[in-house]
């Protein structure tokens, strides 16, 4: 149950991009909610713009998602301050000036070190990339468009189905 | 022989457009000198901004590379007028304000109609993706980096490190 509204809120929080570009205070405020949600889940957590340092590379992608036990904890329980591994799927959004070329590339740089998924949005474009280490990479640019997302979201997505 | 040529000087061509960017009378004149060799080859040929229509669209890529056996051919055994196929090889270069999604959405196209491999270089920040069936698409940004080529093209390349 909790799973479900998790990833409503994604895809209602991409949809939301994916319509009417990049707005910083929306991006934020959205994934506050979204967080709300995951928190409870113990499935996975979304962050805004997190530093990931792997593979002697430092990113910060727009949007990462993190399975659940694989989020670095202090010694506290809580959230640790450094991120030193690929997330399980990245997610960027370009806007107008960014080089694509860099934002692939860390898309890819993820993907070498074990990340599940890479979504590049493009606003202007309505289009969405998915990079995986399979299939190979796809495009997508229809509004009704059924996206893929990584393996543990897709079990949220079938108990959706057989649950509805 | 002559394969060994071809790839020779498809090289130096995409090298050349890799460090000084797009020159359009290099670009002519450097396939012109590559399709000498390659005409007696009989391995492949190049063709610049060869417009090319399958699967209800219509691209014209910077670079296509046609295996022998499937170049369209006229009644007089000559080049057709008309390709209907998706080229073996596709080599885009960006140039500056052109859209990279749209140019990426090409090459993924091509792929989803047989092409083996779609090259994206990226003359500003002298970087080539390289996207195919499989592996998952792959950047190289490294001077040095020796860029992996269809299947086709590897044969010429193997007898290359054996003769040499």
């Amino acid at each position: 149950m909790w799973g479900k509204g998790f990833w409503r809120s994604l895809e209602k929080y991409l949809e939301t991009l994916y319509v009417s570009g990049i707005q910083h205070s929306h991006h934020l405020l959205r994934v506050r909610c979204l967080n709300a949600a995951v928190k409870s889940a113990k499935i996975a957590w979304a962050f805004v713009e997190l530093r990931c340092t792997f593979g002697g590379r430092s990113i910060v992608p727009d949007l990462t998602v993190f399975c659940w036990e694989r989020i670095p904890r202090n010694e506290n329980g809580g959230v640790a301050n450094v991120f030193a591994l690929a997330p399980d799927w990245t997610l960027e959004i370009l806007s107008p000036g960014q080089s694509q070329t860099k934002v692939t590339k860390n898309i890819l740089h993820c993907l070498q070190h074990g990340t599940q998924m890479g979504w590049l949005i493009d606003p202007i474009e309505q289009t969405v990339f998915v990079y995986a280490p399979e299939p190979p990479t796809q495009f997508y640019d229809e509004p009704a468009a059924s996206l893929p997302v990584p393996a543990f979201a897709e079990t949220v997505r079938l108990q959706r189905v057989t649950r509805s």
